[in-house]
């Protein structure tokens, strides 16, 4: 049996090389991802993102040991994009050796950028249609902070939790700002500690405040993850989410606006990787440089020469 | 007299000018880069780096009129990269409405992501150079968080410091893993507050196993920027690294490999640009979105297609 029967028959094995293959830029991986590709697009994909320290894995992991409960088999990539240098996503894995680890109906991965030039959010989709492939019914992307990349990131996601915690001090606004567009659900973790009430207040103050959100207004909710508290009540607010989403014809909207950016994406890198290879590994390239160093040149009109070069 | 002469002149107006064109990529952004790039490189260029609520805009504020009293002039770029929907950067604006801004050797500019496909950091790195090119002495750029957005941001830096402060709570080792690479300065800020002493050990015994450095050591500063406490020490510390810098050839090697990223993030731009409105804008393109999702086609196999047609 290959690699992608494997996976479609999923074996945990093969999906952690599948998604090594992917995440090492393995020359099998275009491979195995244009085989399972046929087999995706059944999956509930939930992005589960908020600020360091608001209780992402431990939440997570609650949240799927209540799906497996009512059966169903569960995915999470945790994706670490702080660390470009080291790896990242050593945490993750720490954190995680617990009993999921051995359940036959649950995945488990955690993935950083090892030293690429970006490309994290494409390949943690591409973990997603692995997973997706194997028959998961749920998967979640996990993910540490809220910045761009990070949101990126949960992209990939048909809902999106946001997660707060009380008492997280004065940048939050700044936080808050940029994730409401992207929050189906928020949720308040840690919601046994003072403040809870103001944050809460918080949220939905800025919600009235966004005129452009009508036939889904985010629900806040309320959790303790570390005690289990609020989690059956989440899961049911998930579930909403997903109903809506197909009832109003916005999960093929979503689903058809990400497959377009992904496709995008795929084909900027890959016209990046021919660039490197062409452009940059050709020998004119240091010589481009070094007189842009100089100022005998600016880098405006080197990569109009350039690029009258390389496309058509 | 016209946009780049009244920038070389280091006219406010005409900086404010050119900024906001490369920020919504107005037409004659690319003529102004162009002129205005023979007369970049001779600032020092600092990042400041770290989470939310670490003091940034209070400390850059301090670290500015330091610079000032030396007699050096100062630009300050405020990025947000938090907000991709609402534009960001709004906060920033609001806090530094203060004597700061009434100076004429100093230029404060905040940037947000505007809803752009990314590019945030290129537009940081070329408001970085029309600054540059103006006769600015210092420039900082301050931006909020620290993830795979922020990293590319401060790539545009020779010197950078990364804020932290005492209390930050579970994550922060997460944090603190990602930036210990990029790190040529750690401040501690807020350094009159519980857990100082703890968090100083910490990153000290990070630096203790990082093997890696070995010509600068990343030194430990504490600052308690509200009261302008630590800061004339800070300022030595970063002038202490410039020099290192020079002396070492290390200037030169940075700056050698940001232009060579800079040409290939403007090269990849540029090619993004040219699919969005070829490929995209072709008329096949829905269409193949079409048979993607409907599992007819996959998109490995339709990118591979789309390359030939577009690359020579």
């Amino acid at each position: 049996m290959n690699i992608v029967e494997e996976v479609l028959a999923g074996s945990k094995r093969a999906l952690a090389r599948a998604i090594t293959a992917v995440e090492n830029e393995y020359d099998e991986a275009a491979e195995i991802m244009k085989k399972l590709y046929p087999h995706t697009g059944n999956a509930h994909v939930i992005g589960i993102t908020g600020p360091p320290g608001a209780g992402k894995s431990t939440l997570t992991d609650k949240l799927a040991k209540e799906y497996r409960c009512q059966g169903k088999t569960v995915g999470i990539i945790a994706v670490d994009p702080t660390s470009p240098f080291s790896g990242g996503a050593i945490l993750g894995d720490r954190i995680r050796m617990n009993e999921l680890t051995l359940d036959e109906g649950v995945f488990i991965r955690s993935m950083g950028t090892r030293g690429s030039l970006g490309g994290l959010s494409r390949k943690t989709a591409e973990a997603v249609k692995i997973l997706d492939a194997s028959g998961k019914d749920v998967i979640f992307i996990e993910t540490v902070g809220v910045g761009q990349s990070e949101v990126d990131i949960v992209k990939a996601a048909d809902t999106t939790m946001v997660m707060l915690v009380p008492g997280l001090g004065d940048d939050i606004q700044a936080i808050k700002a940029g994730i409401l567009e992207i929050a189906d659900i928020f949720t308040i973790n840690k919601a046994d500690r003072d403040g809870v009430d103001r944050l809460n207040t918080e949220i939905e103050m800025m919600l009235d405040l966004n005129q452009t959100m009508l036939a889904w207004r985010p629900p806040v909710k309320r959790t303790v993850a570390s005690k289990g508290e609020g989690i059956t009540e989440l899961v049911a607010t998930i579930e909403e989410h997903i109903c809506h989403l197909k009832q109003s014809g916005q999960l093929a909207a979503r689903r058809t606006e990400r497959t377009k950016n992904e496709l995008i994406a795929l084909l900027d890198e890959q016209i990046g990787r021919y660039i490197l290879k062409t452009v940059i590994t050709g020998g004119t390239f240091d010589s481009l440089v070094a007189a842009i160093e100089k100022r005998e040149q600016d880098p405006y009109t080197v990569v109009a020469d350039l690029l009258r070069q390389v496309l058509r």
